[in-house]
């Protein structure tokens, strides 16, 4: 991955999240483990991904400290591991979500396999959006970028 | 790029958002857009990305409809196209205001060269949250990701 050190190095905190999140099924990785999947042989059924390709990423995801290897052991194997998220990794939830809100307006698909978000005392859907000092909930043009 | 066609295919709106977003560099090609710059030559210097990933990304863009080409003429000189974003490639804002929030939380850095989001009205800081569904916000141990 040529570009990964000058990401991983960048003024832009955008560029750095994207120097570990940027290859291709990483944050598919990262969306399985939210969903509390956990072990090797899911993630490869779920995803359809290679094996070489999906172990690259797991240690990709370990070494940046957003999963993190516990082993474990069932009735009669050997002992195996499995890979939980870290706080860090937990804390992806919002990219995830706004991917997914983009995917779904702007590459709508006739297959309802859309992951939802919801409060967890309730069940109830929650929504990511920008929200004002006054607390305040915006609607997108209400917001702009601009270079700190 | 072998696994674009998959992703584009994907039930998984996040795989969908990918097979576009998902190189190096593309989303940091839609966070100069995001600034207002739209040429070529500013794209390139500000990013310091070599020329033929700079237009394959462009291209990239320009094909998924987050970025559409305009004709632009200075002074004296020849006609040539500038990239400007669509109304598509305007609601990645909270993409990036996400992976950017998660960069500043966890890859910190010594420089102050993020992107502030603001609300255009006041000029004043926003933030990216999840609200419910009677507009409270929510801190993010308070939302879980489900499979829908």
């Amino acid at each position: 991955m040529t570009t990964a050190a000058p990401f991983a190095t960048s003024h832009c905190p955008i560029a750095r999240s994207l120097a570990v999140l940027g290859e291709k099924w990483t944050l598919l990785v990262v969306r399985e483990a939210l969903w509390g999947r956990t072990r090797f042989a899911e993630f490869r059924a779920n995803l359809g991904i290679a094996p070489d390709v999906l172990a690259d990423r797991l240690q990709t995801l370990v070494d940046g400290g957003i999963l993190q290897r516990r082993a474990y052991r069932e009735e009669g194997q050997r002992e195996r591991e499995e890979y939980v998220l870290t706080d860090a990794g937990r804390d992806l939830l919002p990219a995830l979500a706004a991917l997914g809100d983009w995917g779904i307006q702007h590459r709508p698909s006739p297959s309802r396999g859309s992951s939802a978000y919801v409060e967890i005392t309730t069940g109830r859907p929650v929504q990511l959006a920008f929200v004002n000092e006054s607390g305040r909930r915006l609607a997108l043009d209400e917001v702009a970028a601009v270079p700190a």
